[in-house]
């Protein structure tokens, strides 16, 4: 499937679902993956935040992205999360994703320990020289705690070792200025293939990301709704501007599901995976809408909530 | 001028010009005001941080205000930044900008203290409520070091107390929730004007953010290219989204005047303000590009590489 | 005063009493003048962070000094702050400071404004040239949200741009290679007065701060036990640890009382100045415990567990 | 070696040695711990961060635990630090660490992903219920980027979970709080041993951290100069301040040699680790002065400014 590497399109990361005892169940996984591919998805992100991948241990960081890679069959390129602390760390896991057919990884810059840029520039190198997969860099500085900056990337992409970004840096004014350098909207899309593909991982913004020239987009409501990232990705594609504003608003409410329990008492991570966990299981997806530990679980009225939401945007029926 | 508030369009917060001993130069001043009022600017913004408001003392602050405010006379509203650490600062620069004859205020929640929410809520409450003019909510996360929550916003647009937002903190998600809390684009755009104008600090991503229902933008660059946002915004109003992004992109590659000097002997920040600042005097609009204590100058190759955008851009004449 | 300076001992950052209406309370800031000095201290430092500068007008800023200056009458030397965003504006209130009869200045690194480490060092050496009064820089990251580092500490200090330094950056570490780079606890102690005074914010940790050779503390809650702190400065210069421990301790336990409201009601900073002031108002020195807008005012039951700490610690008889 | 725990004394962070090729130099690892031993320390924290947990693959991470391990062969206690981003990862560190024969496990609270207190205090419950080691927290703010609060690890130390704390935090009055909420200097130190370890990472101020009750310090220079360290201590408990400062005072001005490579070309992380490892080396305890990918490497100038460091601190013969 690396054919069709560099992406563009729409990428979910793709939740892991578990079962009571906190194991990754596969089944519901594998209906997951049928749930993304028949939504139309452009390319299956597994291991990634959203995957809950910090949480995963290694066994069920291979379990879940074994079960992505068959059931996707070919059908869609998928991207593995290699996410870990430092270069040899995540050397362990891209040679685990490489071993179970992942397509291309994704790392972001060590975390944890503090790095100087040139040791940034030093990781991405030896991961692409080592394991001779497709590379993209994630640039999540709400978890790793610093930013990639314009030059890191464009130093990483001009000389190969970068086959694209996955940008929720939130920062739209640098990935603008990223664009620009790289030849700016038209020039970009006018060829046969980005040699650098830039997805945003900004799920509330994608019709303003794909308008300023980003390939695609990796939303993690888009596991709910697949097709409804589909429709917005080619309405910008096929220039009705107006109708992917309106696909994203709906998305937006959508996404109001996240405020699941009362801030004081959750994390905002937890509220919003268990609300993702908990709209796939009331679409019938998962068995369960459970998330890993520590996180505590949505109660009664949360998921309460999350179905009221799932009725606005027309994924249920309003009864 | 209060009846074209809240406002829609291009409101550049306008540079301060200083001469030779840090002095405001009022005629320098008088010849922007001219220059981005000839732009087609739809306000002006006195007294931001591109104005350099935190080095101004107060009186200063009114040399520049009252100038700008004559110079304007009438033909666009004048905003003015009322910066300060907290309620009774504020208040003492809010009365000596009414005195003054702005059109409205613009002010940031309390910083250097650290304060509660709801201590933040009767900030802004006490300064509508004591001044009598449409107020403005900034928010500088990068200046200020917390960010204005969406609900708090939606608390203080609901009452009336704030006529807008100044939105710099570059959450663009956050931002979309708001406008689609408030109507969306559509609901907004179409009646006669918004009850609360949003307008994005974002210089270098207005189209994405006019698509998304943003009212306006407050860009330091504007006073560089007033022109070239004046067009940018009849084009997405237009709905030549294509022309749009052609004129963002154009002006992306202006604003990389701000990397002048290197990042390891001045702040960014100085950079920033010195390279608009000799942009205007290579214009022909200011007489000097100083930049107030203690900013370091810039030196003869930034500006060389300031003036070699000002070509590239078209603003200048290519040798 | 100033012959008494660089500064050793006891150096309260005096709380500003506020009338119902928010003006200064002149009548019970110079009773406090009098409790403070009356309690031993070694200095008085009018302005600072716990006399809510952030929140006084220029007015009350000079109302404020005049009366600390008047009321200590040459006694003990008197501190300034002079807090604001950037040199010019922090000149303007050196000025004021100096007319009004303050001994030294106290100022932090520019705020608000990103400003580089080289621009740091011009600001405090023009503040030094154009005000020629004894300088403090004052690091505080919490509200100044940078950090002085060593070697600009270092060459200030060195070429006389400044007399000490008010550290409340809670980098022991940091002040330790400061100090020990100036010659150590002994080489410094031994001298007539270090030509370079090191005060420590740090009010709970004051017995270990002066083990390891700071020159003195500028504690908040000296307000409230002036001759607490002194007792404990005592013990530590005579030798006597186990005695200032053991005083260190009671000083914590009184310190307590700044967890007065509950934390998700009101900002901490406003209920540690509320409690000073309350506890000053139980104790019979200030008419009221009012604290500046936009701050939010201690409740019955706070005010209750204040009286509560005076009593363990024995500044109020048990009832 | 359980019996000897809670901890109080010296417990190193021990570095990991490695090959030329990066594995785990296992000889030279063993010839460290006798040198750490023999310099009297009363515990061994093996996988903290200055051993580069951060940088260890699973399988290293079992090798230097397990040598650490046999080469203390009893005669203190060896922690095992289990750093992981969440609970699930870190019961299998723990697992192992067990299987190791390590006497006590140091968690910090997750990260990368941001979990609430209530979440936090689930963590180190399921860590403690699970493994049955006792359980020390390690408050890390710099690489965790949350800090325990003083009312969680109460409410931990109180219920019996944690048998104690390495604090790095570096917010020394609120460990001061804590120690004093527990009983106080003299309450705590007049026990057989205390319930609850408190050890502290500040390397710089344990003569003042150990005036002020906590239990032991974890000093990452502990690993060049292990025998100091004891000398500090012992010097306190005997009541010698004096020659406990001068001791400090020493170790402040060896430490100096972490300032080994200019700070815009290395990682300051890499520079305290490859200086540590080549001061072990020049001790002829290390074979080499490798650090782990991505690391950049100290050159030529950084190893003779390390190797003058330990000439001015009497470890080495000066020439």
């Amino acid at each position: 499937m690396s054919s069709s590497l560099p992406l563009r399109g729409v990428v979910p990361p793709v939740c892991t679902p578990l079962d009571a005892s906190g194991e990754v169940d596969t089944a519901s996984l594998a209906r997951h993956v049928e749930h993304l591919v028949s939504g139309g998805v452009h390319g299956l992100f597994a291991l990634g935040s959203s995957s809950e991948v910090a949480f995963l241990t290694d066994r069920q960081r291979e379990a879940a992205l074994r079960t992505v890679v068959e059931s996707a069959g070919g059908r869609v390129p998928v991207l593995a999360g290699v996410i870990d602390m430092t270069t040899p760390r995540v050397l362990a896991h891209a040679e685990a994703a490489r071993e179970a057919g992942a397509d291309a990884l994704v790392a972001t810059a060590p975390f944890y320990t503090r790095t100087h840029p040139r040791e940034i520039i030093r990781h991405f190198r030896t991961i692409r020289s080592r394991i001779g997969l497709p590379l993209y860099a994630y640039d999540l500085p709400v978890s790793v705690h610093s930013k990639l900056s314009t030059s890191l990337l464009r130093e990483l992409a001009g000389d190969g070792t970068l086959a694209g970004l996955k940008d929720s840096s939130g920062d739209e004014g640098s990935l603008r200025r990223l664009i620009v350098e790289l030849g700016g909207r038209h020039g970009r899309a006018e060829g046969p293939a980005p040699s650098f593909s830039i997805l945003t991982g900004s799920e509330l913004t994608v019709d303003a990301a794909l308008l300023a020239g980003a390939d695609g987009v990796v939303p993690g409501l888009g596991n709910v709704d697949p097709a409804g990232y589909v429709r917005l990705y080619d309405a910008v594609r096929g220039g009705d501007l107006e109708r992917a504003v309106k696909e994203q608003e709906r998305l937006v409410e959508l996404f109001g599901m996240v405020d699941a329990g009362p801030e004081d008492e959750m994390g905002r991570n937890s509220s919003a995976i268990g609300a993702f966990k908990h709209a796939l299981r009331l679409l019938g997806v998962f068995t369960h809408g459970t998330t890993a530990a520590p996180q505590i679980q949505l109660d009664d009225a949360s998921v309460a909530h999350v179905e009221q939401r799932l009725r606005g945007a027309g994924l249920l029926p309003v009864r």
